[in-house]
């Protein structure tokens, strides 16, 4: 057993003691690689504690790759040399919103069998050997390895960029318009000093909480304004003072409808008298399963009210930090002023991005992407009517790597998580996308992501969740 | 029947053609609101063609909202209820921007020769196939390349990098302090929320403008504080109403001097009296000529006072966009609880960037990198003085990449730059440095850089200055 000491006067509380003392000792050789963690169960009955804290730091030492797990076997303290370090498994905006909510401290689940995470890609379809070429290529065919790019991005991948948003997206613009950032975060925070000065922004409630967290951090007043089945609610934002709005009209985020046509020029008209700017973003705009892609609003946009973002976090990966906003003329002349506020990111990825679409890898692997998911979708949706038929409700379906689930119980959605936890599925609603107190449906919502979800982990995991919930459903 | 014209020779898919014009007609009233439209097996004869592009065209109308179906009737164009659309989108504007930016291209003097910018890196010796090899085995070997990663900076990264700087710069802390971003304007702006509130900020005066911008334009109040041949004025430090500072100690940009120890232990003793931070920006840290590397004040900050900044740009290249910013315990737990303010860079990149420094590749480059430049630096002073002898003045020359040099002339440094640039070489002074009226020293004074100068165009560009200011020396 090892060193530990644990004190109650602490103002730690008792799994970040135990977790910080273990990592240390760890990472001083104080407990060598290729231990075998004592169990659960012993250091329990050894420190007298319970068992909830043991296993929360044994899980932050898997999730920062210090120990890796042997099934039905143990926790092994990982060996620098030999072992490859396993990844943090945690989501960035995962994080985000436990560190948001502290006090809905996440349960643990005991062992993810099925993670129906909504913001996974699917790994296996990356094109690694496509991508190792591209950067490649970049390295080798472009001078100025060594210099500053363009703080707007390279203006040779805004070039395809705009092309390539014309003819999928319908979005019209010039690449003197796009901005190439680094994640939908640091377009808020250009945007934000874009539109400085005092501004009250209408928000899709529920709708997406990163973004609404910067933006009232970044002095916005953020009005809530309801989602119905045709998206975003024209008749409350009309009430509302907003001077702005953030909306995901191709497909709204987290509850999934379409905003109508009819809609869409009653939004902008409302933009256009108002002299208000819409944020439109385009998040998942490649993945719809049924008609064609919506055509963004930018499109349709003659006055020059809206802001588009589009991302290839979803299409392709988040990990490479890549997105771009197309700015309105005015605003994009604005920002020529001030270059201070850009900072692109690395011009070898943006290099290797623009011969990914120049030689038609990008169009192949949306392609590709496309059925992958639209079967993934189908499998699922298939597969949750087979095991539940009238018991849940499955809706904003129509697109995109997540399922919205109406779920017929009298229990809420947190008993719900807990029971699907136990059997190893990991399951995710969506309160903290709301910024008031959540509107009461009569049932209980689930979202259920199916990105990173094989076919065969999507079957099983239903499975899993029928026997979860089997008994509590009405 | 509407006028639809399809062409089969253009680059357009049938359905996008179709689609693309009736929504047109529905959007300039071409086709008016409560239109039926005709059936798919009409249009169909009267085309000649295949259903299937019809189908998909009406789909997409439906879908956006454009028609509306009546169950057993057939689609009925929408009413929007708006004003009378006009043609699509805003070619002219965009066309009027593309014209007001033509080029990308600066306007650049006659034909540069010889460039001496200070910010330039040699190219010559990138490790282009380390690095290539580098990006091979992070996409290889890591799991992850499709999830998001830790938006504070990949842990195994912060890891090396501590242990880097701990040996090389004598920074004290742990991984949890860094965090990693994609450029000095992005740790700037996380640093700018962390420190919310008003603040009041002293500058170095001259200083590097760019941060000094951003700061402003973050609405923190900017006081410059004059520096002497000891960096930063304390004494004038001490009488001013600031709250936080920005110094570059080991290398003042753009005048050069190092902060001797004294005044460094005077600056750490005000911090801890104001309860103040200091922003150490150690930009050019690891290149010094004369003497030991200076150790970083952050390493002798015994009061968790000093914010530290360093970058890769400088050592490694500023094409990767990748720095490190080291925070304080207490500024590093604040900023646990606003994972909102992070965004990483790519974490390809990242895991690249940590087996280059695990196989001891940093290590070698910087040894590499720092012979180099000492040769031109010592072939740039000795070509000078060659050339100029006593009219000019070379000082803060110990380190880093660029000389300050001051020029025995009754001329301005604009002159001086224009006759430069006759003869084909660019130099730089550094008005835009200063925050107020520059102090006006006797004669003008220049910063040329030499990293990115072969040592070749290094004694052709100190011939051609020679030419060009020969006349008006004194």
């Amino acid at each position: 057993m090892f060193d530990i000491l644990l004190s109650t006067q602490s103002e730690q509380p008792m799994y970040i003691q135990l977790y910080r003392q273990m990592r240390d000792q760890i990472r001083n050789g104080g407990i060598s690689p290729g231990t075998r963690l004592p169990s659960v169960r012993s250091v329990q009955l050894q420190m007298n504690i319970s068992k909830t804290p043991i296993e929360t730091a044994y899980q932050m030492l898997l999730a920062e790759g210090y120990v890796h797990s042997k099934p039905r076997s143990g926790l092994y303290v990982i060996d620098p040399h030999t072992d490859k370090p396993a990844s943090p498994a945690h989501p960035d905006h995962v994080r985000a919103f436990s560190a948001m909510h502290p006090t809905r401290a996440e349960p643990v689940p005991q062992k993810v069998a099925v993670d129906f995470d909504p913001s996974a890609v699917d790994e296996s379809l990356f094109p690694l050997r496509i991508w190792r070429k591209m950067l490649h290529e970049a390295l080798d065919s472009h001078a100025g390895v060594c210099r500053y790019g363009d703080a707007q991005g390279e203006y040779s991948l805004r070039l395809v960029l705009a092309e390539y948003l014309k003819n999928s997206r319908g979005v019209n613009c010039s690449p003197e318009q796009i901005v190439v950032g680094s994640g939908i975060s640091y377009s808020i925070d250009v945007l934000s000093k874009l539109l400085s000065g005092r501004q009250t922004i209408g928000f899709e409630e529920p709708g997406f909480a990163p973004v609404r967290e910067q933006f009232k951090h970044n002095g916005f007043q953020v009005i809530p304004i309801p989602v119905t089945d045709k998206g975003l609610s024209l008749d409350e934002l009309e009430k509302s003072d907003a001077n702005a709005v953030y909306v995901t009209p191709s497909h709204q985020f987290p509850l999934g409808p379409v905003m109508p046509y009819a809609e869409r020029e009653r939004l902008l008209a409302w933009a256009r008298a108002r002299r208000a700017y819409v944020l439109e973003d385009d998040y998942d705009g490649e993945f719809r399963y049924f008609g064609k892609p919506i055509s963004s609003l930018q499109g349709i946009d003659r006055d020059g009210r809206v802001i588009y973002i589009g991302t290839f976090s979803k299409a392709f990966t988040p990990a490479l930090r890549l997105n771009y906003m197309v700015l309105p003329v005015e605003l994009a002349e604005k920002m020529q002023r001030m270059p201070y506020l850009l900072n692109s990111p690395s011009r070898i990825d943006q290099w290797a991005m623009q011969a990914f679409f120049e030689q038609g890898h990008w169009y192949r692997h949306i392609r590709r992407m496309r059925n992958a998911y639209r079967k993934k979708h189908q499998r699922f949706v298939e597969q949750l009517q087979l095991h539940f038929g009238e018991r849940i409700e499955i809706t904003g379906h129509s697109a995109g790597l997540h399922l919205l689930v109406t779920i017929r119980t009298d229990r809420c959605s947190r008993t719900l998580l807990e029971l699907a936890s136990q059997q190893g599925v990991r399951v995710y609603d969506f309160s903290q996308m709301w910024m008031e107190t959540p509107r009461t449906p009569r049932y209980p919502q689930l979202y259920l992501g199916f990105g990173g979800t094989s076919e065969r982990d999507i079957e099983l995991g239903v499975k899993l969740l029928q026997k979860a919930w089997h008994e509590i459903l009405v």
